[in-house]
This record gives C-alpha cells, structure tokens and sequence, in this order.
C-alpha cells in the first residue's frame, strides 16, 4: 500500500519527512519491523504534531508514534502505508523544581536526560529501568513503564501530574498540572497512559519528582524459597530505607554472569533464589551499616542463606549489571519465550513451583529463567528451548497465564500489550473492560487511524 | 416528575425501595438536597446494582449514587423523577492480606471499618480524611478524595488497585487486580475514579495497603510565612518519617480553637502561619526524639518561630481536633464562601500574599480563614463574609481562582466538581480536555442518565 497522492508533499510543508535510504539508514530498534512504514515524520513541536494529525486524518493515513522504539511487546511496528511519527527531536527537558517538585520535558526526551536534569537539584524522578539511556518519556508514558522503583514510587502513570497531547481528530489536550491533587471531572489523561500510541500522541509531560537518596549500598542476597524473599522484603522494607529488590533466580544468574564475563557473581552468593537489596543511607557507610543490620535479623531468624555486600563500587556495579543484561538470555537461549506477568506476593512462591512444575511437563528439555522486581511481584520469564525441541506459543501461554487472573495477577505487567499479547489479552481480559475500552476508543478515534490494530480490536 | 409507571413495582421486585416517609427519616447528609429524588433504592449485591440500573435504562430514568453523603460539591444532589441508589447496603470489608499488601471491599464501606480492619494485621490503606467515620470507600472513589496522607501515599486514585463497577447500559466490569504493575490496553478504571457518578455506579475495590508506623509523635509549629514553612516541610521530609504535615493560618487556629473550647492550643505557638507535623517512630519517645532533632535543626537555621511538641495523647488529641474541627469556621461564619484548591508549592508563599490582599478589596470587612495540606500545596479556603456585607460568588471566584491554572494549580482539589464548580471548570478547565471528556461520557452513557447535570456538560 503506497501513501495518498500529495499527502507527503503536504507533510513536507509540516516538518523533516524521511523515507527510502534515510529510513533504511535509521536504527529500527529492539523490532526489525518497526520502520516498516518506510516514511517517518520528525516533528520538533506540538503544532508540528497538530499538523501532522490533521493531514494524517485528512487523507486516511495510519500513525504509528515511535519513541526509544525500545517496546518489547510491537507496539512499533508499521507498514506500507502507515505514517511513523518520530518524537525524537522534541526532547527539551525543562529546569525542575524542587520546591514543587516537578519537571516539564518533551515526550522525546529520554530517561537519562530526565534523570541528570534533576540529579542536579537532588530529585529523581522516580522511575528507573534498565534502557534508560533510549526509553523515552513518551513512549514510557504511552506503555505506563514500570521498572525497579514501582513498589515505593509507583509506576509511570504515578509519576504523570500532567499531560499534553494530540487528541487523533487534532485537538490539543494540555493538561500540564504540577501537583497531585486535582480534582476536576474525567481525568482523560489516564487514558492516554498506558493506551500505546492508541488515543493519540503524547508530546509533553509534567512529571513529579523525588527526594534523590544520598547513598546507597548494595547486598546480593541469597533464599531457599521465594516465600523467604518476600518475608526478607516486607522485613527490609518495614526497617525503612529500602531503595530496590530485585529478585533472580538461580539459573538465570548462572546464563548471564557467564555471559557477560562475571562468573564470580554467580558463586558469591549461595540459595536458590537471589534478591539485590538496594538500601539509601546519609553515606556509603551509613548505608552499609543498615544493610549489615537487617541482614543480621535475617540471618537471626532464620530466613536468609547467604549475603554478600558489596564493598566496593566496582563489585556494586558488577552485582547490577548480572541484574540489568537480562538480554544475555535471550542470546544464549534464542529460541526461548518471553513473558512479563505480575503475580500477588501472597502467591509468588506457589506460582514459581507449579510454573517450573508446568515447564517441565513441555516437550524437550526446557527449563526456566526468571527475574523480576520482587516487591511488585513482577517476574521476567523465559522458557529456555533447547535448539531440538519445538514448544508452540499456544503451549508457553498456558504454562505461564494459568491461574495469573484468578489469584489478581496480570498477563501484562509493564512491556504493555501491542502485538505480541493481543491474543491472550483477549482471552484473559475482563470482557466489561474491554467493552468499556471498545466504546471509549472509538469515540475519540472514530477513523481508527492511531496505531491500528495493536492491543486491542476496536470490533468485538 | 414522577417516576414512570411501573418502575417502582418493577424495582421493589430487586432490592429494598424506600419512600416517602421512610426517605424523610433518613439523613440527607452534608447537602439538604441529597434526598430531593424522594425515592431510595438499597442495593445489598453487584447483581442487584445491575438490575436497578438495567431498569433505570429501560424505563429512562436518571441514577444519582449516595455513598455516606459527606460530599462538599453537591455531587450527591438528587431531584424528584431521579432514582438515589444509596449503597450503605453493599458495606462487606474482605479480610486484608498483608503479604500481598492490599484490602478487597464493597464500595459502602466507611474509611474508617476499612482503616480497622487494616489496622489489626498491621497495616494502613494509606489514606485519611476527617469524615473517615461516614464517607466510604465508593464515594471517595468516586470524588478521587485526598486527605493528610496524599503527600506521601498519593489520593484515592493511586490506592485503587483493582474496580468493580456497573457502567451505565449494565454491563458489569470486574477489574480486581490484586497488584500494582498491570498493563493490559486502556485503563478503565481510571475513567470511573473521580467520575462522581457520571459513567456507572463503583459496586467493589481491591485497595492497595502499606506497613502501619507503630507509634508518632505531633508538634504544632509556628512560622513567619509560609515560605518557611514550605521549607521546613522539605526539611522534614529529607529527615524521613514524615508522617502528616497540616498548615493552618492564624485566623482558622483563633476561630476553631474558640469554638471547640480549646484556646490553650491558640496561644500555645505563636507565628502567622502554623503547621502541625506527625513524625513516625519506633515508640512515642523515640518519635518524639525525631521531632526534637528536626525542630532543633530548623531553629538553628533560623527558619523555626515556635513550636510546642505534644507531651501526651491527651494534647496530640487537642491539636488535631483543632485542625479537624474545620466546620467551626462554617458555623461561625455562616455567610462564608468555601474553596478547595491546590497550590504549586514554590507558588504558596505569594499566592497567599496576593489572595489576602485580593481579599482586603473585597467589599466589607471580609477575612481569611485558611488550612490545608502542607505537603501537597491543597488550601481549603474560607473567605468569612460578615453579616453586613455581600459578596458575590463571582468577586469570591475571581479572588480565589486568579492564576491558579496558569501556575499549574487546581480550582477544585480534593472535593470534586460537583454542581457548586461547574462554571468553575467550564470557565478555567483545559478545553481540549472538556472536549475528550464529553466524547467520553457520551459513549459510556449515551442515555445521559448517570448524574446527569454534575461535573460537566455533556454538549458542548
């Protein structure tokens, strides 16, 4: 399908339009099928992105909106005769305040940039991830991103005080509050976050920041169970401080220690189920201290198995890099299947035992890799497969999904839905919700022409 | 108007119908109007809400739902030919899981049976208001209440973990997630909070908890400004433990403490503008250790005018009941004109400033009564009107509102929309969003028959 006749020379008059090689020239991200489109606009403001929608719904054109394109979930992808919109030029991160204690960026800005910029004054902005460095606060805001952070700070629809962006008939909404509390009718920008490109675009954002820790110290710590690393987190986060938990289980921490040259880390610490403990304090020291402290109950009472802190930064950040180079799973096990599930801590442990119990009944000699961030009971999956062995999704689906929406859990923790989970979203949504969402998205995009046909069909 | 024929029959074959006199003994709560409708239906079950509301659809007939009536915008006004669906009858509070850190409840379930059943597995759901012992959980969904805590535990919106609800052509939606991390397409449930009614009725909750601080200590403070006590707010928080930090200005301490019989807490702490800081501890002394530490800090840095640390329950019970005793004001001053808006907390200082001396131009001799949330820049406002003099709610709007959106602020913070900010919101609320919201709520409600007539209009 080729574009209408005209529509990229009036797109040409809005702003840097790019297709053929300058396309084929750009990254296309974590999706090869992200630029599919073959023509990407490069908006730098808010009226550029109004015209841009205008047009788009004058003649008929699909947009697809285009962030870090770090998205897990195909979110990205487009094809012939779609429009992708590119937010990377409007990146301004504004000062940020630290008496209100917020910060207005662009939707393209990244992470990182947000981060430093309040870094300076002492905030953070709550949030962090491990793509920080291309993840932008669009596309964070568009998929809700969620990260190590969410269970104190909640995840990116808590760190949105407000919001501007281009409704699909055009009409900008700016909803740019800088506090908490307000109170004045249907917050429709809890809509747009979390809706993956589907009610519009975002272009900026007011975000709320953070006292920024002075010091942190780290221990990597090592369970029997995963039912004694959830007492050691409600413990650790009762005595104050805790910072980060993010668990990993044996096998995982054995593939990506090995490699990404760190073998060490993988025999520092015994158990069959590590936890990272990040803890704040006024110094290194300080923080070290508390850490020492609480490990100390812990091992009193007869819920940890080892510890290890770190003593230097360099072992600190040898410990965090096992955490964040998750993709080196992927690498070792390329035909392995990935899954983001939140399961209620109340049913984490049972969950992990029947997951390896189901996993083990797959054909071939399969086996598990799961990390995640313990405190909000999110896990990373992934069914290792063996070259030899064939495991259809329809398979890996039910040894993951099952049970996950009766216990209160999700099939979609924070990657957010796109492509990849619109079956099983479909099968284990709540049918009134998914009605309601229906009824919602095409009242304000009547034409369907915001990232059709990804999360969810707009038909029943 | 009359409720069509059969209707009545039709509904008592459902649940409980109360009229007439029965509605006449009941108590109408914070707006005399509530019960105008004269006809109650008591729902005890989600499918019994579904079937009023199957009914009100098909008979034509407008839906206005109570929750304890504590609303201060008029939300919960009803009029003859309404049907009131008062859901005091749907009021179970599930067992709280504290490993799993969250409540699941039935929407006519007060604040404070929620707080007390929390409470005895050591945890809190992270909210408080002072009409904890009337105001339930649905009605403070549904108004996306706020309170002492919001600072710290966000508002009502960011403890809803999971929503039931019956939207308004019948269709149930059962979204109980039990977890914070759930990204699965467009977020209904975010439409409803803060809906006050206008797209469904809110029939169960699965609210989010947090651990329960084992004691806390109080001291009433006084500053110069409210600057300083803007930064002895930061101060506090950095230190940690900060549980609540309330502000009252002068005026309020001397009208309130003189109502309540308590005009020992007025002169207890001298300063124009007072504070009251909770500050947690493992005991009471070592709370107040905290507190001492901190108030020592900021008298050396010369930002302290005065403060008296509460020496017994007896005297934390006397400031506290001064703070809450907010109705004193209305009583005293029955002419008075009530707002309830939010501050950027880098704008409180002149917005103050400049709000008293948009006062003193008012016509007589009108005052300032003023308390608020300290932490999250919320001001209730009370501009007291002495018999003599008339100030039109226009003048009253105008002084208050004066370049509240512009910094970022809100015209109606934590008590919603209502009848009484409808002019309010159409006049200073961001139209794009207005736009999106009747879009919305058309959609949802076709029919037009949940609220009709709050918070927004639904033509343009």
């Amino acid at each position: 399908m080729a574009l209408p006749d005209g529509f990229i020379i009036a797109l040409e008059q809005v702003c840097e339009v790019r297709s053929g090689e300058a396309v084929a020239a750009m990254d296309p991200g974590v999706d090869a099928g992200n630029l599919g489109a073959g023509v990407v606009a490069l908006p730098t403001s808010t009226g550029q992105v109004q015209s841009i929608i205008k047009l788009c719904s004058a003649h008929g054109v699909p947009v697809v909106t285009h962030g870090g394109r770090t998205g897990l979930a195909q979110a990205g992808v487009s094809a012939p005769g779609q429009l992708v919109v590119d937010m990377a030029g409007m990146n301004r991160v504004g000062a940020p305040d630290p008496t209100a204690g917020c910060i207005e960026v662009e939707a393209g800005a990244t992470l990182h940039a947000v981060q430093e910029a309040c870094k300076a004054v002492g905030r953070t902005p709550g949030i962090d991830l491990a793509a920080r460095g291309s993840a932008t606060i669009g596309g964070m805001i568009s998929t809700n991103a969620g990260g190590m952070e969410a269970f104190r700070c909640g995840v990116m629809r808590h760190r949105v005080l407000g919001l501007e962006a281009v409704l699909p008939d055009g009409t900008v909404m700016s909803d740019l509050t800088r506090v908490t509390k307000v109170n004045e009718g249907l917050d429709i920008k809890h809509l747009l976050i979390g809706a993956e490109g589907r009610l519009g675009i975002v272009t900026r954002a007011m975000l709320k920041l953070e006292p920024l820790e002075q010091a942190a110290a780290t221990a990597l710590t090592g369970f029997a169970s995963a039912a004694d690393a959830v007492t050691a987190f409600h413990a650790m986060r009762s005595a104050g401080g805790l910072l980060r938990a993010e668990v990993m289980w044996r096998a995982y921490v054995d593939i990506v220690s090995q490699a990404c040259g760190l073998p060490e880390v993988a025999t520092a610490c015994s158990g069959d189920v590590l936890v990272l403990f990040e803890v704040a304090g006024g110094s290194f020291e300080d923080a070290q201290g508390r850490l020492e402290a609480s490990l100390e109950r812990l091992t009193e009472d007869g819920i940890l198995a080892d510890a290890i802190i770190a003593q230097n930064v360099r072992q600190q950040q040898d410990f965090w890099r096992v955490r964040e180079d998750s993709f080196a799973v992927e690498s070792t096990w390329p035909n392995g299947l990935w899954y983001d599930v939140t399961v209620p801590l109340d049913q984490l442990d049972a969950y992990a035992r029947e997951l390896q119990d189901r996993v083990s009944g797959l054909p071939g000699e399969c086996f598990l890799s799961v990390i995640g961030h313990l405190g909000d009971g999110n896990l990373h999956i992934t069914i290792c497969v063996p070259a030899d062995a064939t495991v259809s999704k329809k398979q890996a689906d039910e040894a993951v999904f099952e049970g996950l929406k009766q216990m209160g859990g999700s099939i979609s923790a924070e990657h957010g839905i796109g492509l990849e989970k619109m079956a099983a979203l479909a099968c284990h949504g709540d049918p009134g919700r998914l009605f309601a969402a229906r009824l919602v998205a095409r009242a304000l995009d009547p034409l369907g022409l915001m990232n059709p046909g990804k999360v969810q069909a707009l038909t029943s």
